[in-house]
C-alpha cells in the first residue's frame, strides 16, 4: 500500500463573494491551503474554513499570496525577497491565529499561483519564503513544485518540504512544468491525466512531452477547487487511486 | 516607588507613507502597540517596528483596527460582533507572526481607533474582541479604556486586563472620557495634563469636569507617536514621572 | 398605457469572482446601476457591463457605495458629508469614463446600499451626494428611495430625481420602508409583491402595514440581480406589468 | 525666447498619510500629474489638489498608476493590456469627474512609475493605455519618456503627445535612460543635471553616457515633487530656465 497526499486550494471566497466547492471537495482531500486575505479569503472565510477541515479531518495549510486580489494572485509581481518574506510572515501568521484559535495545528504553507510560480525559479525569492515559514515555525511543510528551486530552498533552510505534482499539467524532460502559455501545456484527457498521476505516485516518473521518461518526486498531488468539473475530478482521482492502492493521507 | 506602563501606537507607516517617530519614541515608553495592516501598517513595517521594539526592550503588543486604511480606523463602522473577531484574530495572528520571527513574545493587544470606542461601550463588541485574543493567546493582556465595556469583557473572559488612561483627556463624573465633539474634550495646557495623569496612577483619582473627584484605575498610560509635539510631550511626561517617583514599567 | 422605470444592480463581479445573472436580467430592466468598485466591480466588469447594457438597449447609471468591498458596502460607515462628495464624485467619473469610452451617456445615479440608506435619512449626507452628482454632471438623474432625504436633496439642487419603490419590501405609514431588523420587513409572497408594486405604479399609493394606505411616488422599481430566483423574479414583474398595461421605460 | 513645460507628481498624499510639497511645488511648475487613488492619492487628495492647481493656473493631468498602493506603483506587474486600458480608463474618468467639478478642464495624462516605465517599451501596453486615453477624451495630450512606444503609441492613434525628459537621469547613446540598476544612472551634481536639461530644451541634444552626443524631443521636463531637495531643485531648475531664456508654459 502506498500513502500519497491530495491537496487542494480553499477558502478562495471574498465577502459576498462565493469561490469553489470547499465543503464537498474536503471529503476527497487530504490537505487543504487555505487563502490567507491576499490574493483571496478574508478573516470569516479563513475561520469557516479552518473550521470545516478541522471537522473533516483534513490537514491544513496556510497558502499565501501576492497582494492582488482583483488579479487573484495569478500575475507576477517584482516583489523583491525581503517584500515576499514579509507577506508569509504575515499571512501564515494570520491563518495560525485561526488555526489556533480552532483548537487545531497547522501541518503546511503552500504558496499561491504567481507566488508560488516565481518561487519556483528564483532561488532568492524560494529562500526568503522558506526563512519566513522557517522562523514562523520551523515544523511547518513547505509544499514546492516537485524539484524546484522552492522545494530546494526548503530544504536547505531545515524544513520539510512535499513535493507536488499536477494531474492535469504536461511535463518536459528536464522535469519541469510545460509553461501554460504553450498549446499542450493541459491534458484535457481525464483518463490521461489519472494515468499519469498515478505512475507518478507509484513509480516516481513521468513521461514528458519529448517522450523521455524522467524521474519525479510525488509527496502531494494539486486538485482544483473550483470550476465546473472540480468535484467530478475529486471524485475520480479518489476512485483510480483506490484502485491502485494509493491511500489518500497527510502528512500528520 | 510606584511603576506604570506607558504605550504609543506605532507602526503606522504604510508602503511609501512615514508617520509618527516611532524610534525616538520608543526611548519614552514600555509597550508599543503596533499596527497591523487593517487601519495602518503592513508587512515590512510590521517587522521594522517589531525588531525595534525589542532592540528597546520595550514590550510588543497587537493593535488592531477596522478594515478602513483611507480613514485610517478613525470611523465608527457597523461591524457585527463575529466580524469584529474575526479581523482581531487574523490581526493579532500577522502581528504575533513577525514577533515569533524575531525571536520575540507578544505582551498584549489593544484596539485602534473607532474599533477601541466602539468596544469601550457596547457589550457584544468587547466581549468579541476579548474571546479572540483569549482564543489566540490567553496570555496576552488587554487594554482597554479605563473602567469600560472592554475591560470588564476581558476580566470576565479570564484575560490579564490593563486599564488605559489619557493624559490629554478631560474625563466625566461617571469616569468617561468627555466626547471629542465636546468644546472641553481635550486639555491643551501641558502641565495640568502632566498634573492629572500623576494624580491619576499616584492616587488612582481623576477630577471630572462637573467638578467631582472621582475613582479611575490607571495600569497603563496612552501618548501620542506622531504630530509636532508628541516627542516633546513623551519627554515631559517621562519627566514629570520621573520627578513624582513613578518609574514607567510594562507587565513583562 | 402607464411608463415605469424597472432598476437593477449589476457589475458587481469582482476579478476572479461571479456575482449575478448581468446578462439575462438585462432583458428585463431599463436601467442598469453600474458597481463602480468601490463595494463591488472593477476596471474590467466595469467596461464588460457598460457594453453589455448598451447592446441592449438599457439605460446606465452608476452605483456608487462605500469603501468597503468585504463588507459589500452593506456596512454603514461614519462617513461624513465631504467624504461623501468625493467618494461619489471618483466613482461616477470612473463610470462615466467607461461610458463614454463605448460611446454611450449616462442617465443617472444610484448609491449603493448602507450609502443609499443612510442618504435617505441624513440630510448633510443626501445633500453632499446631490452636488457631487449635480457638479460632474448636472444632467444625471438621481434615484433615490421614494419620499426621502435624497430625493429632497437632489430636486433642491436641480437634479432630475427618479423615486424608488420595492416590490418585496413593505411600507410604514409614513412612506417609510419598514426596518429589515423587524420580521415583516419583507413580502415573501410573489404575488402580494406584484400586486403592491403594481398598484404603486397604477395608483401611487401602497397599504402600509399599519392598514393605512399612504400616497408615494413609484418612477423606479427595484429589482435585484442575484440571488436564486432574481430571474423568476424579473420575468414575474415584467409579466405582471404587461398584463397590467405597464410599459417598462427608462427616462432617456 | 523658448517655452517648456515643468511637470510634477503630485496628490500622491493618503489619508491620514503626508507626501510631497505639493503647494509650494506648484509656483514653480506649469503641468501637476495628480494621483488617481490607485498607487497614491484618495478621492479627497485628488479634490484638493485639483483646486490648488486651478487657483495657482497650473495645467491638471491624470497621472494613473498601478493597483499597488503598498508598493507606491513601482512594482512591474504583469498586467496584459485589456487590464492597462481598463485602469487607465477609470483613473482618468475619476480625476476628470474632480476637474469638471472644480470648473476645470484636464490637459493631459502621465502614466506613473512602472505603468510609465513598462509602457515605455512594450508596444501593446502602450497601445492600450493611447487607446483607453483617446476613447475617454481625445483631446487629452498623452505625456511619455521621450522616445518611447508610448508616445508613438499615442502620436498612431491621434493624441497629441508630449515626449518628457530627466534633469536628474542619464541617457544611452539610443537615447533611452540608463537603466536604475546601473551605478551612473542618476546624476547627482545639481549643476550638471541643470546643464543637461537646458541643453536638451534649447539644442535638443543630450551627451549620453556613452560620450556619443544623442538627438532628444524635450517637451516637457520632470522634477520631483518629494524629498528633502525637491522644493529646492525645483526652484533651481525655475532660475537655471530663467537664466537661460527658457519660460515654462504648459500646452494649454
Amino acid at each position: 500500500m502506498k500513502h500519497v497526499d491530495i491537496n487542494c486550494d480553499m477558502g478562495e471566497s471574498f465577502g459576498a463573494y462565493r469561490l469553489g466547492n470547499d465543503e464537498e471537495i474536503l471529503s476527497y482531500i487530504s490537505s487543504a491551503n487555505i487563502a490567507c486575505g491576499f490574493h483571496a479569503g478574508d478573516p470569516a472565510t479563513m475561520r469557516k474554513t479552518v473550521r470545516m477541515a478541522l471537522e473533516k479531518g483534513v490537514a491544513i495549510g496556510a497558502h499565501p499570496g501576492l497582494p492582488d486580489l482583483v488579479g487573484f494572485g495569478r500575475r507576477n509581481m517584482d516583489i523583491d525577497p525581503q517584500e515576499a518574506y514579509d507577506i508569509v510572515v504575515y499571512q501564515v501568521g494570520a491563518l495560525q491565529a485561526f488555526v489556533k484559535a480552532e483548537g487545531g495545528s497547522m501541518q503546511h504553507v503552500k504558496p499561491h499561483g504567481a507566488l508560488y510560480n516565481m518561487a519556483a525559479t528564483r532561488p532568492a525569492l524560494a529562500e526568503a519564503i522558506a526563512e519566513a515559514i522557517y522562523k514562523v515555525n520551523p515544523s511547518l511543510i513547505l509544499y514546492g513544485l516537485a524539484g524546484s528551486e522552492l522545494t530546494r530552498a526548503g530544504a536547505r533552510i531545515g524544513l520539510r518540504t512535499a513535493h507536488e505534482v499536477f494531474a492535469d499539467r504536461t511535463y518536459q524532460e528536464d522535469g519541469t512544468l510545460t509553461p501554460r502559455s504553450q498549446p499542450d501545456a493541459m491534458i484535457t484527457e481525464q483518463s490521461q491525466s489519472l494515468a499519469q498521476v498515478i505512475r507518478m505516485v507509484t513509480e516516481g516518473r513521468v513521461l514528458s512531452l519529448q517522450g523521455v521518461d524522467v524521474p519525479i518526486q510525488a509527496d502531494t498531488v494539486c486538485i482544483h477547487g473550483d470550476g465546473a468539473h472540480a468535484l467530478e475530478f475529486a471524485r475520480s482521482i479518489h476512485a483510480a487511486f483506490e484502485g491502485a492502492g494509493i491511500v489518500p493521507r497527510s502528512f500528520i
